[in-house]
């Protein structure tokens, strides 16, 4: 990866994101060895400065770099010095300070992390784990990955993106990143949802479900916030299920071989019926499993250094290696 | 230990039991060493997956995993997408999905272990924490483990149960395992505080504190929830404490031999006053460590695997043995 | 260091607290290395002990024990037993059972950690992390540790200390081991904000911060606590930065070589100008970088035990030894 930092999906080169999925095929290959763990990351410290609670995301970024020897120190920003007024800043600077080589960032306004990286209070590297209705970049790398793994390649392939696009920050890094990697996405969703300027983004738009279905070799459904539910941009929950929701009959209008996901946490039957994210076509599963590999990798990438490239595979499979 | 999982004191036959109190042993003379650490589960995931706060499990079963370099992942439901309303399956997918080896849960609903641990969710281990009500087998295991270090043998011991059974599930499981082990349990408390159907439970019952205490071997109080005082089943706590409070004129009358134990946190001058407490009878505190030497055995057990079996000191004591 | 914990600066003899400083700097020769862990404390487990809410310290902390390979587990107070009533003895025999050797604790109460220490209940060590309003031991060691740094030896040095004097353990510890080191110290603040007795500490009492800078070394202002605003022995805000804020034209009256520190987390604008907190003159953020050291030092020096003192650079270079 060219970068220090990972904060959206469009700084991703093509080849940056092949990297990265190329090397979580790598590390996949590792978790059927008897130790799992890498010490590629022994003595590196990772932090995860979450201003927003999300366990799953946590834990997945906690669970990779473990995985990689690194040590890792949860900061939740509540009952913490940014809850009695510390600037973004002076978070940052505190952190640097105490030696922190990566620091994973979720944060409620939408920029946070690219302040974090951009304004010099920090030499580690920035990790965007979710900002505001921004992007999150890492989910997407995911996705594509899970993507490909079924599918081979992601050149050609017809992506449906459905629901709440216009405070998806999943969609947002989606979009942008299947359009580098030669895929077609279709965003689905009602008028009031899709972002203003949608029209200028890689991608089509459209208002019916069914119609684009038949042509899709994904269709990824994405989570509804009930807190938004009754705000007037928001149909009513039944009415959104009926027209968004996918249930057994929209999922038999799927091509054979297509594929259902979700980011998750689902609301089973409302986005999606259970019936549905139970199915062999759901490989929402296995999102989870391939999140922390993709973590893995994004980490091995940005803090290897001066390490051999991760395509030296003596490096990954020296466990010694990085202790010696 | 034959199952994959433990759910209930009740599943432990006498020959897991013992193997467990066994291996706790073997553990236990490592506590010695200069380095306490095993390289047993390096490499392996352990979540603590907590439904209800509980720091003294929490970090008991944090310790354990440690000490044998299990990576440890805390995931506290508070706060997290379990409070967006994601069920438990989901939250038990995920949990799979990210590569936890085992999982101990800790949930105020009884039976969410064993859903958790037979609905086909989950690959790893689920070691039951405490579920509302019903069990809590590890602290049944670690009293049985206090116990057997000071009487040698629990065959034909007695021991009386103290307090409020309805609710407790420390009673519950220390019935199963003691009964399994050959102990004679008699349970104590209040009419109203003891459960429905308690007759057909491996035990005997009694109402009067003081005509029990003469032949017991041990004596477990149990604790108070201060939260279920003024209910109409409780007695005032004045009252409680006079007719089942432990206390230095009561614990005159046991025999010269017999222990004084407590789960903890105690209420001391509730169930317990303090000169008890902190008499020369009292293991309480000897509970605790023999907690964390438990924990390790149970974890050890579950899933060492292909291991050798622990009888086989050659590998507990092969410092880098799982690391090559 | 002659004792095993460390609760107060008053408690540190010049040899000793020289021997921390100069353990610090033999670790800030290793940041430099690629591996900057240390496996000094394997198998040895650092419990922080957190009553009250302080990210900062315990983050540091967590890093200090960490990066010498110490098992960290947290304790954070807010819904554990101890928010179910047990008592500070209950937690500590708690502590001590589960094999903690050492424990670091941040209490609302002063004196807190000289219980813990000094009632018998605990055999590990014991460190300060602040208590109440009474002292916080390591950040006068980590002030002491930068001012040394940039000053050469502290003998003579004049240090002012600025602000809320009276309900500050920072200020405190300070001037106690300032004192012990052979810095004059001066405290400067408004009359209701200095404590009761000053007269008798080891340092000087000002008023007028203007007619202290120019013949000051150091100036460290403390953080102002916002809920203490508007209590009938404080200014008001404004009138507060206006008599006792560091800006610009206060900086201008420091004599060239001068530093300006404060402990963190900084009110911008209110105690402390940020054109000042961000000037080349402030060691603000290496405070930060020096806590973690210090932290380091001492964790070692009470944890080392047997093992040669840290002057024995070879112990600190074999990075096997203590796992051997």
């Amino acid at each position: 990866m060219m970068k220090r930092h990972l904060l959206s999906a469009a700084d991703l080169t093509r080849d940056d994101a092949l990297l990265v999925l190329d090397t979580a095929e790598e590390l996949a290959r590792l978790a059927d060895r008897p130790i799992k763990k890498l010490p590629t990351l022994r003595g590196r410290t990772v932090v995860n400065l979450f201003f927003e609670d999300s366990t799953r995301t946590r834990i997945s970024f906690e669970a990779a770099a473990k995985r990689l020897s690194a040590d890792v120190i949860n900061f939740s920003a509540r009952g913490s010095s940014v809850s009695k007024g510390e600037s973004l800043k002076d978070t940052a600077l505190t952190l640097e300070a105490m030696g922190a080589d990566a620091v994973v960032v979720r944060h409620y306004a939408s920029g946070a992390p690219h302040r974090l990286a951009h304004a010099g209070w920090i030499r580690g590297s920035v990790v965007n784990a979710g900002d505001g209705m921004h992007e999150h970049p890492t989910q997407a790398l995911l996705d594509a990955f899970t993507m490909r793994r079924h599918l081979d390649s992601l050149e050609g392939r017809r992506v449906a993106i459905v629901g709440d696009v216009l405070h998806s920050r999943v969609a947002r890094s989606n979009v942008l990143l299947l359009a580098t990697l030669g895929a077609e996405v279709t965003l689905v969703g009602p008028p009031t949802l899709l972002p203003v300027g949608v029209e200028s983004w890689p991608c089509a738009v459209a208002y019916d479900l069914d119609s684009v279905l038949p042509k899709s070799d994904v269709v990824m459904m994405l989570r509804v916030q009930r807190e938004r539910m009754n705000a007037a941009y928001f149909p009513s929950a039944r009415e959104y299920s009926r027209r968004y929701g996918l249930d057994g009959r929209r999922m038999a209008l799927l091509p054979e071989h297509a594929l259902v996901m979700h980011p998750g946490p689902m609301n089973r039957g409302m986005e999606i019926a259970a019936e549905v994210a139970d199915s062999p076509r759901s490989v929402i599963v296995e999102q989870v499993t391939n999140g922390v590999l993709v973590r893995m990798a994004v980490l091995y990438l940005l803090l290897g250094g001066s390490e051999p490239a991760i395509g030296a595979s003596v490096d990954l499979d020296n466990e010694r290696g990085a202790a010696s």
